[in-house]
C-alpha cells in the first residue's frame, strides 16, 4: 500500500520514479509502468542503488508469520549498500509502535501488555528494533517514518507531522492517517527535506 | 588474532576447522591448513554456512579508520542467512566497551567522556551497537563474547568468565585477557554449552 501510493504520488508531480519489485508483472499491473527493476531485496546491489536520488524502503510484512525479521534484515542490507555515501537518501517506513505515547512511553511497551500479544507483536518488535538499528547508523543519509496507529487506505486531504517521535492525535483522541496522506508528505519531505538523520511521523490533519 | 588463535585451540583439540578468509594464500600460511574458503564475507551464502555446527564470527576492524560499521553489516549479514535455525550456532567477538563497571555504567559511556574520544570511538561504538542489533534477535542460535579491556596476545594460562556482562578484574584491579585464554574459554564453550542468546565475558584467572 505505501509503496505503490508513494509510486503514484511522486509520478503525478513529475518525477521519473522506478520500482523494485521481486515480480515484474505484478509491478506493471499494480503501478501501470514499465520503470520496473525485478530483484529481491538481498540481491540489489550498491551500484543499482547509487543511480538514484532517492530510495524507499516500504517493505511490509503480514503479521502472524513470523517474518517481521525482514524489516531488520533488509534495512541492514540497504544500509550497507549504501555506507559512506550521502546520495541516495533513503527513507524507512517504520511503523507506528516506535511512537511515544503523551505519558512519555514508547507504544510498543504498551503493547505488551496487551493480552495475547504473543500472536502478533513479531511486526511491531521488529520495527522497533529496525528503528534503533537504524538509529545507530551515522554514514547513511537516512529518513525513517512512522504512520500514525490506524494507517488505512485513503485519498490524500491534508496532514500534519510531529518531528520528535511524538504519537498525533486527532480532535477525537484517535491517530489516524490515509495512505494518500502518507505519501503527500514524504514526496514532501523528498522535495524540501527538513530533516536528516532523523524519524517524523504524520497524521491526517483535523 | 582471535580467529587464528581459536583455529589453532579447536585444531588442536580435534576439530575439524575451516576458515573462511578473503585471501586464500595469507590464511593458509597464517594457519598452516588448507581448510580454507576464499571468500569476502558479504559473498558468503546460507548454504555454505549450514554445513557447520559452530561459526565464529571474529572480525576486528583497525581504529581511526571510520570502517567500525562492518562489525554491524557483517552480523547483519550472518545473521540473516541463519534466520529460523538452531544450527550452526553463532559466535561474535563484540569488543570490550558494551561492558558494565561495577558502578553499573556501560563502559562505552565512560569512553564518550575522555578526551579525543572522537578519534577512536568508531570501533568500540560499532561493537556495542553490533551486540544491541544481535540481543534482538530471537531466531538464530548465537552467543556473544567480551574480552576484557587489555586484550593481548598470550598463552592459555587460566581463565574466569562472567555470564552477566559485568567486567573481570584481576586482584591488581586489571581487566586483562591472552587470546590463548579466550580461544581456550571459547572453544570450552562450545563443547560444552552454557549460554544461549547471551553473552560472556572472559579474564584472565590470577
Amino acid at each position: 500500500m505505501t509503496g505503490s501510493t508513494i509510486f503514484k504520488e511522486a509520478t503525478a508531480r513529475g518525477h521519473e520514479v522506478t520500482a523494485f519489485a521481486r515480480n515484474r508483472q505484478k509491478a506493471v499491473d499494480l503501478l501501470n509502468t514499465q520503470n520496473i527493476i525485478e530483484a529481491d531485496v538481498f540481491d540489489i546491489t550498491r551500484e543499482q542503488l547509487l543511480q538514484f536520488d532517492v530510495v524507499i524502503d516500504a517493505l511490509n510484512t503480514p503479521r502472524g508469520q513470523g517474518i517481521g525479521y525482514l524489516h531488520i534484515d533488509m534495512a541492514a542490507h540497504l544500509i550497507h549498500l549504501l555506507r559512506e555515501t550521502d546520495t541516495p537518501r533513503i527513507f524507512f517506513i517504520v511503523g507506528a509502535a516506535s511512537l511515544y505515547a503523551p505519558d512519555g512511553e514508547q507504544f510498543i511497551e504498551k503493547f505488551k501488555r496487551e493480552q495475547g500479544h504473543e500472536e502478533w507483536i513479531d511486526t511491531p518488535q521488529s520495527q522497533v528494533d529496525e528503528l534503533q538499528f537504524i538509529q545507530n547508523v551515522q554514514n547513511v543519509n537516512w529518513v525513517a517514518v512512522s504512520p500514525s496507529m490506524n494507517y488505512h487506505p485513503g485519498e490524500k486531504t491534508n496532514y500534519t507531522r510531529n518531528d520528535e517521535g511524538q504519537i498525533i492525535f486527532n480532535q477525537d483522541h484517535q491517530s489516524v492517517l490515509s495512505s494518500g496522506n502518507m505519501a503527500a508528505a514524504i514526496v514532501d519531505e523528498i522535495e524540501q527535506p527538513k530533516i536528516k538523520r532523523g524519524r517524523f511521523t504524520i497524521g491526517d490533519a483535523d
